[in-house]
């Protein structure tokens, strides 16, 4: 049997239970399965009866994640899935598109009749969105072994309640959460379809894209200190305003990102005292620096913290540069994506593959076990609101791309 | 009697008045005269000891501002004063300056053994600075009859308190405040020494300068509004970023002022969602402009806003403009501001009159009854914090030179 010979996904099945999922966890704001709360547990409660109709049994990691594996005529096996956790007020597809289309591929073989060549796991993985206590991709950098236990110990959620605590009333011990990447070695490629979260597809026109890599992020902290004083009574030649050295920087920036073929963005800004009547003496901004390319992105790190000091020094102020976060641009395994780009190109998608500026449990993944992704549009671009959205022709799409690429890649060895 | 030959006031004295009103109600974190409470009304009692060494018994007026007459030849009267009250965490001198000159001038001809060619009130306006409830100049804006008590019948302080209950507690009935107003047909001229709380006279080197006037403010509350979009996902010829509106309109804002010989402050802006990895959607830029004339203040607003529309265009947002709060320019009594003029360029003071960009009672006093004001350095130009200060010989110059000049103009008519 080739490649493209394995049962079709049944794309109106899993658009049908990704209905019923946001009609179990959702409301009038959107998606509330936050991870380790009662509508993420409740969603898992969903994903285990599926999986109980195809007769498979789901089992947790040591991080939480949650596996069911069909048996194929091989091993090691091919891994597809994302994770059923969303922000707060969140969309019904993001992460879930990726789990529910996971069951359709293990759904397809298990009623065909036929055993998969190789062994297939679908995997939710737990607390992509890190909406509760701010650490993303939780379960799958447990995988891959990059998360570090002790710098999320003392993390707390909105309530004051601590990381481990929570994970204990989950069932997971942060102490042996990296035990769950002694699974890395069952696993031959891990396949992933998600929204796009951009508009990037939807602009030009194409249902399906593959996905090579997910941008490095640049994360830093610029404080920028000047002199409160009064509003009234401080000559515009005696100020050292904050604020404005701030924003200055900000617009200075945006054209690191053009310049670069990147992304910047200034999205928090807060003045001290913050008032009508008082030039602001200190002023935070966040930048976000994000390219697929390590060397673009470190030069537009360069000229960023080149053009704050500029504009630092034009308003007579200090600044200083904190990180706050960074990771390098992960790119996917060229075999599978070339793969996912034919397979994309077979059923009218994008010309080419793109970089993912967001992140994704599969970039995780990715530095142990070959790894790609497939979107979908995202109507607007929208994603992390209740207004997230695709079309039922793009989402079925999708799907049954997706379908085609598991069924593409199941022959293939690591 | 000449007017300078009137008997001078014991600057030594009023410094040491200062200082122990420091020691009764300031700490280490400034002054805690915050109008209405206790330490306010601890400041009134130490008040009304140093009046009763004069024999003076003091009254207070229907908007609880405090009044104490030294019976003179004549009438109507002269007044002298500033306020008691002071932000939380203020400065030692800010109003209280004023009203212990004040008092000075008081304990000069009550000790001097002749009596003033007219009658001579000191007075401690209520609630200055409105720290409580954010109402500045109640007592001078009751008295000068341009409160409307409706408007401040709803306000609430921070501990939910309601202003006329509050007002109850401390004698003064909301509906009676105007009846403050029936005393203006008492007074023939108002002179107020007060700290500069900007850096001007401290940067000439001058020891005291005559106020010609309380600039105008137009405070705007400027709203962008844009597509709030994932910071990694969406490309940047595809933003709407508010954020970058409001930099740009803020640093457009301030030529405004250049230009017009007045002063811009865009001191506060929030960012919606105001997150590092989200482009705002949503920016609320504060816009304070001041100008001591009306013409230039109009030319600055209509600039402005003007540049606010194409800082908006640029970044594809939309934008409205609420007014928050206005005031003209009010100018002092020129007679008065020339007595005051003279008398500072006898003391070695400032060569020409300067504006006030901050507002104080004597600019509501100004729209009913003669008003000047003298100012003295402030150090660093800081004012409304602990570290608010002014060298002991510029206190002295500028107490001498009050007193100078309301001997000055104690002959003077209306």
């Amino acid at each position: 049997m080739s490649a493209a010979e394995g049962p079709p996904v049944d794309a109106g099945r899993v658009i049908a239970d990704l209905r019923e999922l946001d009609r179990r966890t959702g409301g009038p704001d959107g998606a509330q399965r936050v991870c380790w709360g009662e509508d993420w547990r409740r969603a898992r409660e969903f994903l285990t009866e599926l999986l109980a109709e195809l007769g498979l049994e789901p089992e947790r990691d040591e991080a939480g994640n949650f596996w069911a594996k069909l048996e194929g005529e091989s091993e090691p096996a091919l891994a597809v899935g994302s994770h059923l956790d969303s922000v707060p007020d969140g969309g019904w597809l993001d992460g879930a598109l990726g789990v529910m289309a996971g069951v359709g591929v293990l759904r397809a073989w298990a009623t065909s009749g036929r055993q998969p060549p190789r062994s297939v796991f679908l995997v939710d993985w737990a607390d992509e969105e890190g909406a509760r206590f701010g650490r993303s991709l939780f379960g799958s950098s447990a995988f891959s072994g990059t998360l570090d236990p002790d710098r999320v110990r003392r993390l707390r959620d909105s309530e004051g309640r601590e990381l481990p605590q929570v994970l204990g009333a989950n069932g997971v011990d942060l102490d042996r959460v990296l035990q769950s990447g002694e699974r890395r070695e069952t696993l031959a490629a891990y396949l992933e379809l998600h929204i796009e979260q951009g508009p990037v597809t939807e602009a030009e026109g194409v249902p399906v894209a593959a996905v090579q890599g997910c941008a490095g992020v640049e994360r830093h902290r610029l404080r920028f200190t000047g002199q409160a004083s009064h509003a009234g009574t401080t000559p515009m030649d005696q100020r050292r305003d904050a604020g404005l050295a701030a924003a200055e920087a900000a617009l200075r920036i945006e054209g690191v990102a053009e310049r670069n073929h990147g992304v910047a963005t200034t999205g928090a800004l807060a003045l001290r005292p913050g008032i009508p009547t008082a030039v602001a003496g200190e002023a935070e901004l966040m930048v976000d620096l994000r390219n697929p390319d390590a060397d673009s992105l470190a030069t537009m790190l360069d000229e960023a913290l080149e053009l704050a000091k500029l504009a630092a020094a034009k308003h007579r102020c200090g600044l200083e540069n904190e990180l706050v976060w960074r990771i390098e641009p992960i790119p996917f395994d060229e075999p599978l994506v070339s793969l996912a780009q034919e397979t994309v190109a077979d059923t009218g998608g994008r010309d080419e593959p793109m970089s993912s500026g967001a992140l994704h449990d599969a970039a995780e993944v990715a530095r142990v076990v070959p790894a790609a992704m497939l979107f979908v549009p995202s109507i607007g671009g929208i994603s992390h609101a209740k207004e997230e959205d695709t079309s039922e022709a793009d989402l079925a799409a999708g799907i049954e791309a997706f379908g085609a690429l598991a069924n593409r890649a199941l022959p293939l060895g690591r």
